[in-house]
């Protein structure tokens, strides 16, 4: 543990931040932000490269450590604050949050990200990744059928949750229905009265346009 | 911890199947194999389905419970069998493991496994592939600059490594140069002298039909 607080390297529209910010948050952990303009191109710039080679966000820097690549950061922020716990005690359990943080993480965002959809006719891309996003929430209400109570996992909130929310501002900006998920969209609706995801969203960050704020 | 085997369904042609086969071997787990054949679409039988409704492979039944999503199995592994550690104690080495194995889980894999070379069309595949596997492998490379000893993270074998090398399956498929990657090329000759990663090569799996076995 620091005394010097975090910094991440965040982008407001990027989900892969937002799980991070929130898990911050959760935790109280006070931190600095520095915005990269994801389509402005700034995670290319020589200087953001030679710190994260990647060039993705998030990007944390934590007792002078850097760390890329959203679940190593989540995992990293559990094992170094662990008051507020955001994993369960149970391995199996850990395991049931893990393997939906994988259905999200592994499975949906990535093959729904800007890089993705560039490959992608423009005409065929919204069709394209609404597919992509509702074949990974069907994965993850199904499974969330025998998990989740208020939350993912029963009525605590978990690094799933971290991980499922942001996925969302994804599927509301492609239209999705999300009567066809109904656990999700129970997490989500409860979700939204904690703080901590309330200032993790994209539309309450200082790098989110003024017109497109909350 | 139980006295009753896991049970892993896996493919031999899985590259998720086969970070899991990597560490159950490190380990010294017994474990009992169930192949799911993907190509014949065993995943999508309403028996499987009825177990994992995601329908991959791998899936790890532990102690009566049942684990979908590679990441997720390896780290319940860590956890509930602590000998033969693959993941270092140092925090920030840890997140360094865990950093690597998000850029072949979520960065690298998902987005050249057959789900997604299907929605190109089949002359435009393998460039994708080799572009995508390529991308993936020089972020890899440029982290191994300044962790990586004979393998991933120093000299000690790490679930970075067990990562790392069934993607390196996918690389040889579609042609992938691996003198672009000399970091990833040393680490993969170090790990071809361990028996853990020898047994767990898709060549090496019961499933594998004769003709392409090692």
């Amino acid at each position: 543990m620091t005394d010097t607080k975090p910094i991440l390297y965040s982008y407001y529209r990027s989900s892969c931040s937002a799980r991070v910010r929130i898990a911050l948050n959760l935790k109280g952990i006070a931190y600095e932000m520095r915005p990269i303009n994801l389509v402005k191109g700034e995670q290319q710039s020589p200087e953001y490269k030679a710190l994260n080679p990647g060039g993705f966000v998030p990007y944390l820097i934590a007792d002078g450590h850097g760390i890329p690549q959203s679940v190593a950061i989540l995992e990293y922020l559990e094992e170094v604050y662990p008051e507020t716990p955001l994993l369960p005690k149970d391995a199996h359990q850990r395991a049931q949050v893990r393997a939906l943080m994988g259905v999200i993480c592994a499975d949906t965002q990535p093959l729904q990200n800007l890089k993705i959809l560039k490959t992608k006719p423009e005409s065929e891309r919204a069709a394209y990744a609404v597919q992509i996003i509702e074949d990974g929430l069907a994965v993850a209400d199904k499974m969330l059928e025998s998990t989740s109570g208020k939350y993912c996992l029963g009525d605590e909130v978990t690094l799933a949750d971290c991980c499922l929310i942001p996925q969302l501002y994804n599927a509301h900006r492609f239209g999705v229905d999300m009567d066809k998920f109904p656990n999700v969209k129970r997490i989500e609706l409860n979700t939204a009265k904690l703080d901590a995801f309330v200032d993790a969203h994209w539309q309450s960050q200082p790098d989110c346009p003024e017109e497109l704020r909350k």
